[in-house]
């Protein structure tokens, strides 16, 4: 029996995380869970779980979930302090980091102190502060395991393996909502558009970040960090059915990839029961003959200026995938409230780069005083 | 410094593992060799492996290695004896197998015997004798490393996991020379279409059973003893482009592949590295995006008869699968000796495997008596 904290149970990584408990209730019991403000969605799921201590965001969600009742003992926390008590409790020994942007940053470390095994789903914790994560996670000992289906893939094809054999890291990408519209169709897309992703349901911010290709940009970073890759061994390719995960190069040319139907549950699953697997029978079967064909184009820079962006900003180091990651995060919100058009994403990410004087090995001090500032900076500009 | 002996030195499989020993010399040194008639090509490769020991199929042979000049010492052996000597030398670290036939055997079975690791090109071993060969593995503690590209595909996919995790394996078939001829076009197809195999060049009784998928059937079977899996957990699926070499599909539905440009010295490689890789920089780097698409489909049992007829001899099993392959030697050879039709292949194996009465679990003495009644039987219906 594994017991686990959830970190942004009510996301679309936390319910699927939860779906995976389901299935195995004699495997994997629930410790801890946190969630924003989506109190509707979490307390039935508290009630169904069980968990002994759950956290919430604001005050506003606290009353609520303090007014429900449960029949089991449920302590609440909130804000950083609850994510952080529920990462860091006594019988925890996996916690499952699905939240979004960078406030999952502090509780991974704090769990990590506290030597438990990391499921990362949160890709803006590796982004925003790699260096000082992988330190942190050497330093204590503790694996850290990836639920991102990409790194996941990865992950799933060096078991076996020898590091030093790796030739290069072989990220797919789906190429998102607008992989087939040219540059000069992009300056019209609505935010009805981006949010339609062609092969999967996510939250708002990441299919954004799919259609801009910022996420693979993250991925390819997370993937240095995960791996301990340098970016020059790491590749992008279109693959537009997404049934190849990803894949690793080694240096006799043979490429081992992890192939399936695209369904979150197997990595998260795989991240819970690693280095084991288990059972997960609801899933569809990959026929390949039923798929008959997967297509493959190469990822244009010029086409997909994010992904230049997030190859430059993890060679440069330092801080320089903060400013991506955060002026990214604030730019997105702006265009997901209607303030910016599409293609001004990738325009304020270029000019909160540019503007900003890289800090090498930076503390989490200079982290977090580098990510409030281009977050102000990217706001200030917005027109 | 690993030691080789490498049985079948003039083949495909023989040439590409010289190849790999060529661009390792510091890694891996030619101990012994054997090659059937081809004098005028093995002379030169022992001049410049400078093996120990050399074994020929046939008087003639031995006469023209024995009259030619070498500059280091060497013997000369000949027949079965030869090819057994070849592989029990005590020197010998792994044995190549990479003869045609079940002429394989009892040189295998013998160097197992002496704790030589086996690294297995020849399919007819295990398919006409596999519970004899992997049961004497087991007793003797001796690895079977495979070298065809589908099982070196399955069996770098296995690299860390646990066998109990196996849903299926899935085995790729490029389809060979006719997979796009209907079975009425077939019926007049020549020797020439039949040897011109669309993705790589091989020898003419290899390239014969791609044609006909016998090839493929007898590497299910073969499949089967390696990894020790039941047939109905086997699937064969249609690839052409044959750049997925082969899957493994866990019980969670990840599927676990491995895949490269067609070049055989990467699996030829790996069995004499295993478990670790080394650079094979001659080799090409494989660029999905430049290939653009892969395609699937399904392997259909009307179609493609004789991998029916290998689910059904190995699900039989006992001498079932040596009738198979030895009806299917005698009939190959019989239409490159232009005496019966493409189709009549699979009638002649259809009815040997008809006439056959199985004798379960048997001993090398049945195999070998069944194995040449077989041969004797498919001749006397020539017509």
């Amino acid at each position: 029996m594994k017991n686990i904290c959830l970190l942004g149970a009510t996301g679309s990584i936390g319910e699927q995380t939860l779906d995976v408990l389901r299935m195995h209730e004699d495997q994997f019991r629930l410790v801890s869970m946190t969630f924003g403000k989506n109190a509707e969605k979490a307390i039935p799921l508290i009630r169904t779980f069980q968990p002994k201590y759950v956290a919430v965001g604001d005050m506003d969600t606290y009353r609520k979930v303090k007014e429900a009742s449960f029949s089991h003992e449920c302590q609440i926390g909130i804000g950083e302090e609850g994510l952080i008590e529920a990462a860091v409790m006594d019988e925890v020994d996996i916690v499952v980091n699905a939240l979004l942007g960078s406030v999952g940053l502090i509780p991974t470390l704090k769990a990590i102190e506290q030597k438990k095994t990391i499921a990362l789903a949160n890709k803006e914790t590796l982004v925003t502060a790699g260096h000082i994560v992988k330190g942190h996670a050497k330093q204590y000992g503790v694996p850290l395991l990836p639920v991102d289906s990409e790194h996941s893939a990865i992950f799933q094809a060096l078991q076996g393996e020898q590091s030093k054999n790796i030739e290069r890291l072989i990220i797919t990408a789906s190429g998102g909502s607008f992989r087939d519209k040219t540059r000069q169709e992009l300056q019209s897309v609505t935010i009805a558009d981006a949010l339609n992703h062609p092969n999967w349901s996510m939250g708002a911010k990441i299919t954004i970040d799919s259609a801009t290709m910022m996420n693979k940009g993250l991925e390819v970073i997370e993937a240095h960090w995960l791996f301990d890759i340098p970016y020059e061994q790491i590749d992008v390719v279109l693959h537009k059915e997404s049934i190849i995960h990803s894949m690793v190069e080694f240096h006799d040319r043979s490429v081992i990839a992890q192939l399936g139907n695209p369904d979150m549950r197997v990595p998260i699953q795989y991240a819970l029961t690693y280095p084991d697997r288990l059972p997960l029978p609801e899933t569809k079967r990959l026929e390949l003959w039923e798929i008959g064909s997967l297509h493959f184009a190469k990822a244009d820079f010029e086409r997909f200026r994010c992904l230049q962006f997030a190859f430059e900003s993890g060679k440069i180091g330092g801080t320089m995938p903060t400013v991506l990651n955060a002026a990214n995060e604030e730019a997105v919100a702006a265009f997901l409230a209607g303030r910016i058009s599409f293609l001004s994403i990738e325009d304020l990410i270029e000019k909160a780069l540019n503007r900003h004087s890289v800090i090498q090995d930076p503390s989490l001090a200079d982290i977090q005083e580098v990510d409030k500032d281009t977050r102000g900076y990217v706001n200030s500009i917005l027109t």
